[in-house]
């Protein structure tokens, strides 16, 4: 999930919980393929870290399958500058539902959080994330019709 | 990933291995929210289904971040009717790099599958696949700006 919001343009990710080991991951991923803008921060107190994005003016959308399908809301959420999407596990607690500015969904079908994120960011930038230049990466891959390229950056 | 390849359009899903209950929860998602013509398969030979899926006239893409990136192939890809998408776990053997038709990165940065293969789905339906309805479906979401609300179309 975190890989995702990184490599799709996300600027930074909260995570609940103490998952240091994932947090580690995504480091260690930033180090290498770049993005050292890319913030990575574990958080105790989710529902306070909503509050706060809202009073600082800032939008919340709550990613979950029973919302309203994204084609219907993209074009409104692609103006918002401050947005914190929630992305939930299996249950999400009913607060999340009442506090987003915007519960959305990515098609009405039960599929993946990771796959809903991954196209919300996607109508967000228009499809332009797949073409983001880390520059500060050390390993970058030329893409090959067969097999595998992988340059180190840092060695010229 | 399979629930995203029922979700997003695709056809069926070819399995290797032999993960019985992967099988049984994807078929019961299909028997509640429909789309009876999905197949599940499970494979014990995922290379003879490469080479028996190119002779009898598809075509093979494989999903690795090694791969060109879709944007310079999606139009490309978008023409073929009967397509097979190989995507692997961590590590992909060599034989799926020089066998495949295409070998096609969602972005050339390391993520997650499962988003991969919702965004190429994407891309071949041009989005549409968010507003796929399955007719034959047992429960459906009504969108709702807050909360949720599932309804069964067979107790009307």
């Amino acid at each position: 999930m975190a890989l995702v919001a990184r490599a799709f343009g996300a600027r930074g990710v909260f995570i609940d919980g103490y998952d240091e080991s994932l947090v580690n991951k995504v480091r260690k991923t930033v180090e290498y393929w770049g993005g050292s803008y890319f913030e990575v921060r574990l958080v105790s107190d989710p529902k306070g870290l909503v509050r706060q994005w809202r009073e600082n003016g800032g939008k919340v959308i709550h990613l979950t399958m029973y919302g309203i399908n994204l084609p219907e809301v993209e074009n409104r959420i692609r103006e918002i500058d401050n947005l914190l999407i929630v992305v939930g596990s299996e249950k999400v607690e009913g607060w999340y539902y009442t506090n987003a500015d915007f519960n959305v969904a990515v098609s009405n079908q039960p599929h993946s959080e990771v796959a809903a994120l991954a196209i919300l960011l996607d109508r967000l930038y228009k499809g332009d994330e797949l073409n983001i230049v880390f520059r500060d990466a050390k390993i970058r891959i030329i893409p090959q019709e067969r097999g595998k390229k992988v340059i180190r950056t840092d060695e010229q």
